[in-house]
């Protein structure tokens, strides 16, 4: 193994065919790395404290679609991480260590107030003007020292590592170790309009929609506005359809740039070939998401026995964290 | 029972008479209250994160002292915070519906910074800040409704019902009460020098100094500087030594007032009187205490059984918290 890697995703929708390629990923980081993949309910709560009703179902259908991509519970630890409560514990016992300027100064923090601000929603708590703590205790409690991350997520990982040095600076302990990055060159996928892939804009194929869904939103999404007639030079650096076809389809990618280039393939074609690809893609995901949503006892055991791992290795991590602040233990 | 209190305090050092009459008035509330004593040993990392070699045996002197005084762990639950969880996460949930401006205004916030600060001391940590809200946790995860409290909590007080009131309105549940302050005339004992009693300023009489060491100490007390020989008119008034006599001897103040002002009893006399007073009075404490101190494994189940039976109700609490928030239970 060459190394701990800790990531998560929030609960707070269903996924889209936009997190594929990071699914992708931890599937592949398994067979090198011992993993931890949590749910991470309680960030959920950061931005969505007032509307918890999907949490509990979010969780579910995340780990199902987890499981349907290829992550293996046999091989790595996966779970919610609410049910590890040290989590919260080391959250609080760093929490001593940790300057509030850090927090303030993360660049995410005044950018989501604002946004949501917007929207007309306050999440001007002390929560989330801790969540990047929150995150660095999610990845120190295994003493992960790979996460795999956007560069969006790069001064949160700094933040960590920050304060993993402050801990073991105050206490004489080489003990949390400084997480590194795993940069992944994720592809962004874009919304069927172009725009970023978002819940909120309606414009994103879900990692569960039927091949129906598939094929109509395929048939709504934005081509070459220049081209009026399918004999039309198509081109295809404005198309997000074809944009779609390098991600999904990128062997036939080479003959369709050229067919469209020459007005040879037409859009609703291109579309209809786009689809089924995306289909057929899918449709593993979607049979082995069937066989196992039909085992729902299988799977709160395949939870319960990720979380013991996640508690079996976290509270060895809280052992020696209270041992270095010499408090109780 | 009358209802439930929760009181603690933080395991910074070594308790001094000055804190006898609120142990006293604890002890009192045993008969009519269902009670939670917890020594907040998190809480002392607020301000301590980097001195934290005396905590745990701090814990335990606290510990041998409460019990000395009378806390009855029969009755009473008594504790250590880190050793309840359940106080870390319910401090997390609550962080998620906590304005960061409720906690920034807080009186003691920026007060306590500068102090500590001109000391040079920096504790503007995300840990400090949110100290007011692991307070709130404390009292809330036993659902107390009677805490004990000087005026200059009360402002902490205030923060907790806005919590609980918070959290009950956006989750429509009427599950924390808002606990209500039981303001208790504690007497303010002054240091022998007539300043705040306090470890820093040295001007302390240990709960567990020896006779020696409280005789010297009260000899070396400030009294009427305006009386040279023992035979000058005394004012008792500004006495620092008859403050305590009417703390600690009340029977013989009259008596004690009338010869001074007539210069019939001298500073040095009346200083003896005092000190075999205090003396008597912290004998059966001191003898209570060796008993407990000879037996350490007897105390560490007391201790083990007090956090028993805190669990037991925190975990209670928790479980409607998680409810109420319709996250996993």
């Amino acid at each position: 193994m060459k190394g701990t890697v800790m990531s998560g995703m929030r609960p707070t929708g269903r996924l889209h065919i936009g997190h594929l390629s990071v699914l992708h990923n931890w599937v592949r980081l398994q067979e090198e790395y011992r993993c931890f993949f949590v749910i991470v309910d309680w960030h959920a709560l950061t931005t969505s404290f007032d509307e918890t009703e999907g949490i509990k179902e979010n969780v579910r259908e995340m780990f199902l679609d987890w499981l349907s991509v290829g992550l293996d519970p046999g091989r790595s630890a996966i779970f919610v991480q609410s049910q590890v409560k040290e989590h919260a514990e080391l959250h609080l016992l760093l929490s001593m260590v940790t300057p509030v300027s850090w927090l303030e100064r993360c660049p995410t923090y005044k950018e989501q107030i604002a946004e949501l601000g917007r929207e007309g929603k306050d999440i001007s708590t002390y929560g989330f003007l801790g969540y990047p703590l929150l995150m660095a205790a999610d990845i120190l409690v295994y003493r992960a020292d790979t996460v795999p991350v956007g560069r969006d997520q790069l001064p949160h990982l700094e933040l960590c590592r920050e304060v993993a040095r402050r801990f073991n600076y105050l206490y004489g302990v080489r003990l949390l170790p400084e997480p590194q990055a795993l940069l992944s060159s994720v592809p962004v996928v874009p919304g069927i309009d172009g725009r970023k892939m978002s819940k909120s804009y309606h414009n994103y194929i879900g990692l569960t929609d039927s091949p129906e869904e598939i094929r109509s939103k395929v048939r709504m999404m934005i081509t070459d506005p220049a081209r009026i007639r399918k004999t039309d030079a198509g081109h295809p650096e404005v198309c997000t359809v074809f944009t779609y076809q390098g991600l999904f389809n990128p062997q036939e990618v080479p003959r369709i740039e050229d067919e469209c280039r020459r007005g040879a393939i037409g859009c609703v074609a291109c579309k209809a070939l786009l689809a089924e690809r995306l289909v057929e893609g899918l449709r593993p995901v979607w049979e082995k998401r069937q066989q196992l949503a039909a085992r729902p006892d299988d799977l709160a055991d395949m939870l319960e026995e990720g979380a013991r791992r996640g508690r079996a290795a976290a509270s060895q991590t809280m052992v020696a964290v209270r041992e270095a602040m010499r408090i109780l233990p």
